[in-house]
């Protein structure tokens, strides 16, 4: 029933290449079935200025599109001279996700900027740049840890995300374009290795949804993001 | 144990003033406690490009706050040149929001511009917004039913917003400043006066939270948007 | 003769509500006839950096007008990118006619900001501007010397501001909309209380004028600020 | 008594020399002492969106100053990428007054644009740019009449400015930089040939004045302009 | 002598891998030793509106480069809000070379955009750039001939470019990173399968060159560039 | 043959006037024929953060052209609130061409920038303001001489540009905007005084061009130069 012929609680095919890029501390090329994003991940022995002295470290993200990672060409946001509202948005998402498994005390006053380039676009970029975002940053503060630059391991607890939705009137776990193109209602839900909820962002553009849907929804997603750890967990030991 | 004094499950005293300005087809201005947001509406008789011709109506919104709306005045966003990755989410989501409460079809290509511009911020200025925004819009097309220009009304279910968080370990409904400053978890909820979700926004900054306090918030936010919902129906009535 | 039926020589229903937003160091919502602007101080422990070390307090204003403000919605500057020309010109007026009235001396090294926001506009929005901003700037000074922050008073002369023209051929004064739009020559006063002129900007679109006509529209002016002083005086008494 | 030895009400050396590029309609280089501005007139068959279809034509004007025609330079306004607040207000004043002298029914439906660019600053940039301004455009008309374009002459009245102020307690004419800097007042004024005001703009930065004051240099002003039309005439005859 | 070992007339290894992205009309991933660049082909049915109506096609292309495809992070552009000039030389470089292999005629009234994205940059990024640019434009153009869009072939002559410079008193081809910074002078070479010139650009920052060095520049360049033109058709084939 | 009957290898009349802006550290107005640039140079003691402490000076250029420089009236680009990409360009090869004939030891640690204005453009103007940019610069310098803040000169080799093209089959030098804009290969030729090539910058709008006609071109180009080298010679001596 799912144009992929996928199960409704079915993930797309997931492969975490690490490694992909020389001058990142740490790297990866996440593909969720046709959704790939290059993550890497900078360290700056420098904070943003309202942490200055505090001696808690930083973790920022930064979200961009390809122009032509999408079916038609998107206009290239450096062209037009700014970023649109949906990129600002997601990046915001991505840095307050991946913050919510860091012990920043013991990441020390440092900054490590995630940067998520979606080099092709098939739906869930978002979700996939947080995920392959947690690789990029689990393998520079390993690169910290191996240096002794921290002392402790400031990444308490994995955090991935997946996107869930209703198409066609059933709740399904990680929609493709042509289902999110469809679904009256979906929603981002992030988690962490724990099975503990980050941040939870439901929505039905034009169109409204139940407390069961909901809770059905967040079965799906709390399976999904736990595949998705252990993926992650794969692709960085 | 709430700096205001107030029970878990109250909301902040809420008035809401229509008519405050001559030139807009509905305004109100709402005050929840000291949050206080002018909203107005404009019809216009055109829509945005991708849905010319369609027959569809289309609702907007932007939002904004004075400089000097907050204990230390911000920066204006005019003088600055661009608005800021925060005013832009709001004004997305305040636009999502309204949407779900409205029968595209039966508006008529036309579109209504909702402005929430933010005299005074206490905490909860975008629940505001929408709920407020709702009532603007409701007298908006209560004017084009007047003048017979829409036939049905296009308004199906209104919608209200509140927020809900952890505050010293307690779920309590609508924060304030002082109590959104603190809390580890918070979340805006936008329901319909039939009870149905429109948009769940959760997260924790720095931290996480259970199934079983998302499902203590939902109790929460359910009860405080049905009382905003009767408010907004005695202000329009 | 006049459409709203005033004498020439009448002002619009003039109020001025003080204490109207609680974060600032002094606001007021002044409104001539339908023209409303609130406005706002800001007391800052800095100066811009060309006058900083020299001991002299600065005076500035910025200006903006919310979208709804006007007859047909104007597109909200902060979403445009940049201020306009119009603005740019008012604010710098506003803040150039406040400082007249003000010792720099005796303010100190700090700086005063006065926002003037238009709620709703009818014409002659700089003179409300002025007019109010000096109630604003009066009642934040007043919280200096109350706390001992400044040790002489540092208000000179009561600065406001009233619009004239010609309109059906006849000197008016206190423009509003309807007959600013088709008066062929009009101009802004700024006086201080004590009646000394500080500035003077008349001009003609499409046209020209006499002395004799500029003659009478100061005659004007200067009854008209008067009468403006002792309505700011006994608001912030 | 003034640091060029000049007589209290006369003009610095004014040259204008017409014809100066060979690709504007019109265009002169005027000389007022040491400020050197270079205007042209740009003819073209559009009128700006608010006019199209209304018959009446447009005379509007952009400023601009080379980086380094002031003292020490300043950073080129292309670069920075905005127009700052003082040319905008600048070139606003120089295209509304053209204005006052022109009969846009006589010019037909068609737009003159006049650049005013300093080449070389010493005060009084904008003054010297409406009386340039008005050679280049009287330049440009004059091939839209020969060419028979236009049948009735569309310059009424012609307009020239003039700064003056009160530099060390004494009213001057034709203020250049040095006894700007220090005048307490200063004020342009703009005039026509005709001896009619175009536009008046006093103001006293941190300080106030007379109307006595004003009438002196009013009394000034009209005498510099009339030897600025005699000029103007000379130039273009 | 050289830092990698090459030989002075020796390529790094190249390789050119296409079809790299599912939406792009054409794609490929050309790697120049560690400097790997995205090149995608979007073809649209319209022209800029310089040429609307000649019956002329366009090729055009946009430059960027990933935030930390360089060794030390660089500000993204859209986040900075303008694309630098060495970015916007290096896109109109590209369009420019690109240009000269294709008979604009055949290609019909059509655009195509190349997008040139540095996903790992270790020198002669715009040489790379060109040379991936070409297939991903063949790989489009074969497309719009399959289907019968366009009747003759519209690529005349292949197109690639290198970069040369003198490193260590050497003249020596293709530059990396390394010997980049140290060269005293260095251009780049873009020349046709048929060994024809399309556009030299030799610079030397803070140096001079002779004739006799530009000619061995230049031998240089045509050995590596006949060479990249067989790997293009390999690629293509 | 040619439109203006010079001969083949024949520079248009050029002039170079010094001292034409009284507040400049050094200034000209070049006129290759039509072709009109005003050059200033500003001499700072600071230099960008870039080579801050290294004892190094620094010398960079600003391109811009009036307005109603061209045949029709260009936008300005304060306006339009960016340099073009054009300017960009034009820019950064200007500072690049004059650096290579500077001892940035000799200059210490200062900038120079020059200001290239086209007052008005016949074709040629980077070339223009390159070799009046080199006079001006050249008479900053002789300043900082004579007031003993350089012991050396730090000019070591005059720089000047011409460009050349094939037209109507030929090699030409020094194209006017007539033949410039129908010449199918031109390119800019900057050299020193001692004949030395410091940038060749060769291309071809929608063409190609072979080795012999590159070295005819440079053969003009040299001849050029070193007519250009005597005139900035005699103008700063």
């Amino acid at each position: 029933m799912r144009p992929s012929g996928r199960d409704l609680s079915e993930l797309r095919p997931v492969s975490i290449e690490t490694g992909v890029t020389k001058h990142a501390e740490g790297s990866c090329l996440i593909r969720m079935g046709d959704t790939h994003v290059l993550c890497t991940a900078t360290i700056e022995e420098r904070v943003p200025p309202f942490i200055k002295g505090s001696g808690l470290g930083w973790v920022t993200a930064e979200y961009g599109m390809l122009p032509r990672s999408t079916n038609t060409r998107m206009r290239r946001e450096a062209a037009s001279g700014k970023q649109g509202g949906r990129t600002v948005e997601i990046q915001r998402l991505i840095g307050r996700a991946l913050r919510a498994g860091v012990d920043r005390v013991a990441l020390g006053e440092r900054q490590i900027t995630i940067d998520c380039d979606v080099i092709q676009a098939d739906g869930g970029t978002r979700c996939a740049s947080i995920t392959g975002g947690w690789v990029a940053l689990r393998l520079a503060v390993n690169k910290l840890m191996k240096a002794g630059d921290v002392l402790s391991d400031p990444l308490i607890d994995p955090v991935a995300a997946v996107s869930c939705g209703i198409y066609a009137g059933q709740p399904v776990l990680d929609l493709d374009y042509l289902e999110d193109s469809d679904a009256g209602v979906d929603g981002n839900f992030i988690l962490t290795g724990s099975g503990r909820l980050v941040e939870v962002q439901m929505s039905a553009e034009g169109s409204t949804f139940t407390r069961a849907q909901m809770d059905e929804l967040l079965d799906l997603a709390d399976k999904g993001v736990q595949e998705l750890v252990a993926l992650q967990k794969a692709a960085t030991e």
